[in-house]
């Protein structure tokens, strides 16, 4: 028997995503779709590439479209999530794609949003220690964000091993997409093909606290992260390249051993070969997560790295993946590990 | 009264840019334009854009044809600069795009390049200390390969005014371009449009000791280099974040002072308003490099971020600058500050 | 009960694409995988998007290795598929991504392919008047050409509804996957990206007769083609932009109305709404053919344009679309109608 | 003795190609710099490639901030233009590369832009027979558009020489600048990147009847244009790939005379050896035009390609090559001839 997600935000990125996995989804049929300023648009102007949705007319996103539905995946601007989400029932499965409830520090969310902190949900990061228990009775989930998914898989293996110091530096190139769909200047085509450029320095993104937070309790102390995010001429894709000094004893094999440990049951983590490097272009419309991590002896330091498509694992179809786990269906249920290449 | 430059190996892409380069120059007329397997082709074959040379067909490389010049510019594949070099007068100015020359330490050599060094020219990069004057009566000069000029130039500010500890992190983006022209199944278009990938973790990468080189005569101490390159979708750039450790008492104030201080004079270097964010694309075609850096404090740690055009200041203005000095003209001559942009 | 097909060219982009499609694919299941020069190669090596097939080993291309399976996919080099077809047995579905069999004439293929003709199978493109008929026997079946296939659906109702001279001009933009695999250097990203060039002037591109054969056949009477192609920078996609005279009578509505009756069954053809603009993005991945008709009055022209995925409608989806039928499975057994983006 | 130029539009596309090549003029130096929604703002921040001229700070446009130059560039959304030049004296040189007064006849602008035709000034296209002698005493230059820059001086040979029919048909693919600065949804980097779309059918783009009127006055008959434009993924760039029956006794050898007679004088045009094809990067920050034509005796007809840097040959360096006309400079002062590739 089916169950009936609704999508608010239908009109942007993560919200075209959602739907592109829904459509592929065997126990989750589509039921409402909601935008903002495109209510009232059909979908197939908006995101043509969902055939099987062209019909569709959006709605606007009110709590009463909503409503009826066994789950709803929210893909709204930043502040939007909290009113609607206290106007969903308590035993409807509602997943937020944005970043309201994602933070535990409400200092850290004022630092960083300068808005009210709204709360704190059960982090959607199944592959986190203990998050899958956590995930499988919540009825709220905060999708992680993009960055934090590839920057925290990195590196997580290292620090619950102990074989990594806690202090991490990150440097992530993202494609386009993780900017979002509102057209800004910066984001022209003509602007950012033949480009790359950081876009955040010294730990003013966002998501250096969530990545931070997420490190911190993966390494059971507190771990220091310098994140600087890059922009690169491409539609979708994060290469995260994290690395931290190796504790005494840190060896190759050990390292290896950790990191093969770690990911040996994860369904969507493929650990590459050794010598193997991490592309995007293998993960684009997949939930998969590629990793690699190699030991620096010169440097004194383990590097890993991580490729997601930013919009499947690192928003959409993490968001499916942590809601099959809340809906009782198998983790991988509808979620492509095959990618689209070349 | 004009001088007279050969270059050998015009058909890629670094004796492309000499190409285009010397064709602006006011003082430098182009004379032996020579080649490998490409000898024998008319120049508007391979470089299409260089309008004025197209009928000129390229020589075998020989040391005859490049005879008679006031200056060679040298863009050849690793191991041939030695013996060439060998057979041109020691009065005339040899410049060497290779890596050949550019490293002190033989075991360096041996370790990353695998074969007999072949020694040590003057390091072309002015902006490092001293280095103008040693350029001034070089007749041999090693042009920095383009992630050492980058990533150089990025930190050198920080370690010479003792801001950062001697352990620094580069992890850089570059285009494609820096790759070469030679045809390899990973640098065909359709794997590199939509990707990001690292090729290169651990200090693998050859650029490596040639930056702690660099970085450790600036510091004047031993610097710890942990490097991993990236491949992003564009034909040129490199955006290079590097990141230390402060050292007691830096403070954002001192940080600015110091970069403003190294590189007033310096005419080729623009050092960003404080909040701005380089990238690669203000840089094409010129010899500028854009430089930003920060103090995150919550991290500890010095971020300094660097754009060039690979194969602008990167390779081949890098060349013509040190060539400039070598040769009695002013260090700017010929030498864009204008990009091309969008 | 599920059929066995094995993929002889598996490391190549078309033989890749028909493994990301057999993988979706619920009565087909993969088995042997052939290659020339990479066999003995892991195939997580040479396409990592298809994590599911990482560590198969492909084995060499010989009839042997193809024996015993429901269908053989070739994804092979022109000229090597006479000869492997010839030993598997007549029972075999084979179907043929190569242009071998595709052209009836054999002085044509003379003319374009310079070797012998190696004979003309039944061609698969469903959607041409009489087809699904022939193929739902076949044993043997050509694939199209991506461009083909792309001109001819854009163009096909305007002739066989009598409303076009038979005198088409066909411009068509292609993505770089479309010429393959094999390292050259003018597909070197590095070359490709930032630049659209024609790569095939006034009829000498090999896709000219292919085109004009299906156009012919469509209309009753010889159709004359004049065909140019260009490659732009994008790794897949083509966007075909095909006009001819409007014959006397011709209205905009009449016109609408051929292209609605001529495709409203189609599974795979999208009429998009009067004045939508198809856009090659909107088909990445999917098997779907965007299609728009107008009518220029001022130019007596109608203008017809087709966007599809070069790999998926226009190679290795319209290869399963004929295999279906031939396997007498409905025609749309797994394939996407969905696409990526963006 | 030097001349002032000023440029009123100095933060678009055209404005900052406009700057780019006045800084390498050695005739013209820079005075006045406007914009409308960001005057008070620093070039630096907005054309980050200008660095010498970082430091300005934009006017508002204003007729008296334009007063006082022997130049006026206007590079201003479609409208504002004649208002303007109405203010500026009639010695003033006013060179438009807005749409304005491309037109001479006003039912076309009427029918395209939708609002009183401003009038008609002297066309900035040196290389149409009798152009040259025209723009050397005109005051007010109408720059021509990018497409009917490529797409005239492709076919015009053909034309002049009455080989072609009055009956042409173009399909171009231009790179996103030419769309413009302003952000909209369907030009944002997620959009453009990987996909290739028509923007305009059946005779619906502006530069539709501007083409029409170049090749009619060429002909000294009625030509009938069908013009189809498509945005591919690049910044810069347009390939108008043109084609129009060939008249009885056409051979490719007159043909080729016939471009050979056209071109041989014209400093930016280069016709490319037989068999060569036009591709845009060849040309990207020069004002050159690269030329091909073919005979398709199969179809019929006449095959021409050409490929412009878009905001260079068509926009900016067009106007600065007419204005160096109207100055009585040499033609070729200040333009460069030398492109930026890889």
């Amino acid at each position: 028997m089916g169950m009936r997600a609704a999508v608010a935000g239908a009109s942007g990125y993560a919200g075209g995503e959602l739907l592109r996995l829904l459509l592929g989804h065997p126990r989750i049929e589509i039921g409402a779709l909601t935008a903002g300023g495109n209510a009232g648009t059909r979908l197939g102007e908006l995101q043509p590439h969902l055939a099987p949705l062209a019909d569709r007319v959006l709605e606007a996103t009110t709590p009463d479209a909503l409503a009826g539905h066994d789950v709803v995946f929210l893909a709204l601007p930043h502040g939007q999530s909290a009113a609607l989400a206290a106007r969903l029932g308590p035993d409807t499965l509602v997943v937020d794609c944005g970043a309201d409830f994602r933070l535990a520090d409400a200092g850290d969310w004022q630092r960083f949003y300068g808005t009210p902190h709204a709360g704190t949900w059960p982090y959607g990061l199944p592959e986190l220690p203990g998050a899958r228990e956590r995930l499988r009775t919540a009825r709220r989930i905060a999708v992680p964000g993009c960055y934090p998914t590839a920057a925290t898989l990195a590196v997580l293996p290292a620090l619950t091993a102990g074989l990594a110091e806690a202090d991490v530096v990150v440097v992530a190139a993202s494609g386009t997409s993780g900017a979002g769909r509102a057209p800004k200047p910066h984001l022209l085509g003509s602007e950012v093909m033949g480009s790359a450029s950081v876009y955040g320095m010294a730990g003013t993104h966002r998501h250096t606290p969530e990545i931070a937070q997420n490190l911190t309790a993966a390494a059971g102390r507190p771990v220091r992260v310098s994140f600087t995010p890059m922009l690169v001429p491409m539609p979708r894709g994060i290469l995260a390249t994290c690395s931290a000094p190796a504790r005494p004893g840190t060896t190759a094999a050990r390292l290896r051993a950790a990191y093969q440990d770690a990911y040996a049951g994860e369904p969507f983590i493929r650990l590459l070969p050794e010598g193997g490097w991490p592309a995007t272009s293998a993960t684009l419309g997949a939930n998969t997560v590629l990793v690699q991590a190699a030991l620096d002896e010169a440097a004194g330091r383990i590097v890993a790295v991580a490729a997601i498509d930013n919009l499947t694992k690192g928003t959409a179809g993490g968001a499916v993946q942590s809601a099959n786990i809340a809906l009782g269906l198998p983790e991988t249920t509808g979620l492509p590990t095959t990618g689209l290449a070349p």
